[in-house]
């Protein structure tokens, strides 16, 4: 009996299953640290107690992103180890801040399933839920991905294809218990510019640029207990190169966004999201935003923006070509709400 | 008078010489972090205080090689600073947890000498105990290394050398108190695999492999105040690469064990050891296990099981060549005991 | 409206101005843990909570170099984003320490102003004070740094050139409260030698080296939250190297002076320091250090030793040339004191 885990195939997944993910997580100060070391991470609520108390909150909760890369990292084994491709992800929530100390499950139910012509490969749906040592929910998001069969004589099951919201409904978002922007210190937090300054279709270039190492992306990666070989063995692929986890892309670009966006300071829906093109070890990653939408909360002096975040590996912009493809340069294109004081 | 330290050579030990070593070192979050950003490393046990929690113990205990590691460290200014080779454990315990926010000491006493034929170096045998700041000891075990003479015209001491067990009798093996397996979680811990379910000649290749890094394994050695030359500064070797402290190798092939041996949680002895190849940076680490022995413990639904960990830098098995030799593509042979679910 | 914030030039300062620089910033076990694992760091003051309380403290404050770095890496955005060069440090003091769990603050007075003769940069001085989350003042230091001009057209300022002292007067340092080194324990902390034993003149070569990795001075660089494009961006300079951050070297060689100087245990005064020639990867750092002076304190049993610390990217000695400028292997020319067992 061999004791080591393949991995599940398309035809192991069933529509309405829910798989319990293995490796629980105690998250703290340390993988704040190493957030903060390996991203260049400056929003205020995020790096300082004293700024998230004067914003009503007991203390700074862990960055956002380390609450998705860690339910992300649980799901792998079980979901994504012999997947083709990381399709698409919708319908994200983030349900409540994540506090040093907190012990991070996940469990994910299968939502879809519908097998490639090429009868090779099929794509499953699955919304994941993060759930806290309380067992209250800390994130919920669709994932879409493209899974190998092990047999491709094996049925094609009835497809299911879920039918998924474009963007998080503004009045779904859920606002932090006690969060209150009413006395946001604009100085502080290091930019002046409230909700009603950024226009719906404006873009903003975020400037820096970040050329990324070999071993920063693999301790992040690690740190998410994301096992996915391609990040870590370099005789994986032909070429040499280990392929640098998505996460990382989108972190790093979310740090970026801090020039320019300095106040969208909770990520707390995912609408969308797109890894254009694979990112390497060289590549110095650059950010824009565009304004996509603006909304109100019901919380004091705290609102949403709905923005598009995009990575790319060169200056410059441009996110599709006349073909309707990513140009080569894109490496992400994100889709967020993100808290603001109004 | 010189100030700085040149640590010490043959002539300098005498059997029953105790020395206690310098630098005692609090431990806590952000060195689990950083352990869980260097490895793969998964054990539920050491993953989750929730997970520690269902287990009987109070939360997650740092993992089992921090202490060992930050022990270790603190000999090498005192033992192998001037050391030709690293060449064997023995009788090693783990004797009590440690917890974050502990402050770990160790000292070590000479057991052994025996000067080599060449009159150039002798064996140095110590035993090293890492204590708390309760003065609890937590850690035990027997190294000896190649130890150059400053003066190869020193007088050779008598030769002692001592009696050393192959193995940790498992009746000497120490369960943390408390610590009950009767309601372990399967799911939640990754692998369904109890200890009846491991055959002792088994062998379990780990899958996996990690491509190591320089900067990665400095911060390692750093983050145990590890201080040899020849891990930190490329101009120590003719070749100009600096040589991967051992632990690292130890620590990494651990980690890649969680696949298959998710079950494997506490390591408690460490029963022998090799550091068969020198490991570099861009090497490809790979891990395989063998089953020796099983075990029954006093505690509530805990076993114990002595497994062979054996690090390579290229696929394929194999330990030693006809020579009796270890295979050049062998990096370490670890033996060790570890508490397991039975 | 350009969202994005693009530094102060030369232009926009005025002598008595007030900076408060943005993003407060909690540094606790994490930052620590990381700092140990960047440098060798192995003073036992910062090292152990038991040898801190020995010596009189609560528990280890967080390193003396975090806190500057932290507070530095807070001025980037507002001092030093358009600078071409960072010319010095005086009046430096360490006023309280930081303990895991602070929040840091930091604000700038500008205290001198002069044009340069070629009208395109100027040299602006500030007195920068980083304060605790109680309002407590950590940390005080001036530093002056060349600043572009954005328009060489605009008008020079009248200049004003502060008097700055050559060292902090020894009567003007600042011992923690309660720190007794009456019962110091030279055995744990690594070294013999007490500030008697160190001559004014003497110097000190401290052995070891560390070739240095990108990965790493961008993960420090980056835990200071320190913006300055040319540490992280291989496209800005036209040789495709990213220069490390002039902290990342004082850091490194503060660690490396440990032996020889293990006693020197707090640095409460900073002199003055120069960044002689920049470092890149690769570059393998050494370091010595020169006795400028000894000083008593009211403390217990705490003496303040004057230290000149030098890093260079070669061994051998030799600071300046016949033609007094530093020899192009010198890295860093710090002066500073340290507080050390009498």
């Amino acid at each position: 009996m061999t004791k080591t885990h393949e991995g599940y195939f398309f035809e192991d997944y069933r529509v309405g299953q829910v798989v319990r993910h293995a490796v629980p997580r105690t998250v703290g100060a340390g993988e704040r640290a190493l957030y903060h070391a390996l991203y260049p991470a400056r929003h205020a609520l995020y790096s300082s107690d004293s700024f998230a108390q004067a914003c009503g909150l007991s203390a700074a909760p862990l960055d956002d992103l380390i609450a998705f890369h860690t339910v992300f990292g649980k799901t792998v084994p079980d979901i994504s180890l012999n997947a083709r491709a990381n399709l698409g992800y919708a319908e994200g929530r983030w349900l409540a801040p994540v506090w040093p100390g907190d012990t991070l499950t996940a469990s994910s139910e299968v939502i879809g399933l519908k097998q490639n012509s090429n009868a090779q490969t099929g794509v499953v749906w699955v919304r994941t839920t993060g759930r806290n040592q309380r067992d209250e929910a800390v994130l919920s998001y669709v994932r879409w991905v493209m899974v190998r069969k092990r047999n491709p004589e094996a049925a094609a099951p009835e497809p299911v294809v879920p039918e998924l919201s474009d963007a998080v409904d503004p009045r779904d978002l859920v606002v932090p218990a006690g969060l209150d922007f009413g006395s946001y210190d604009f100085d502080l937090a290091g930019e002046p510019h409230r909700l009603g300054d950024y226009a719906v279709g404006e873009t903003i270039d975020h400037v820096d640029g970040v050329t990324v190492e070999e071993a920063e992306h693999m301790m992040a990666t690690r740190l998410w207990q994301n096992t996915a070989k391609v990040h870590f063995d370099a005789t994986q692929r032909e070429d040499g190169r280990r392929l640098i986890y998505g996460g990382h892309v989108i972190s790093m670009a979310r740090a970026l966004s801090f020039n320019g966006l300095a106040n969208a300071q909770m990520i707390v829906g995912l609408n969308g999201g797109a890894h254009a093109s694979p990112c390497f070890a060289g590549d110095t990653i650059r950010a824009w935003s565009e304004v996509l939408d603006r909304a109100e909360t019901g919380a004091p002096g705290v609102g949403a923006i709905r923005l598009r975040l995009v990575a790319t590996k060169e200056r410059g912009g441009g996110l599709r070509g006349a073909d309707g493809k990513y140009l080569p340069h894109v490496l992400l294109d994100l889709d967020y709400w993100a808290l603001m004081p109004i």
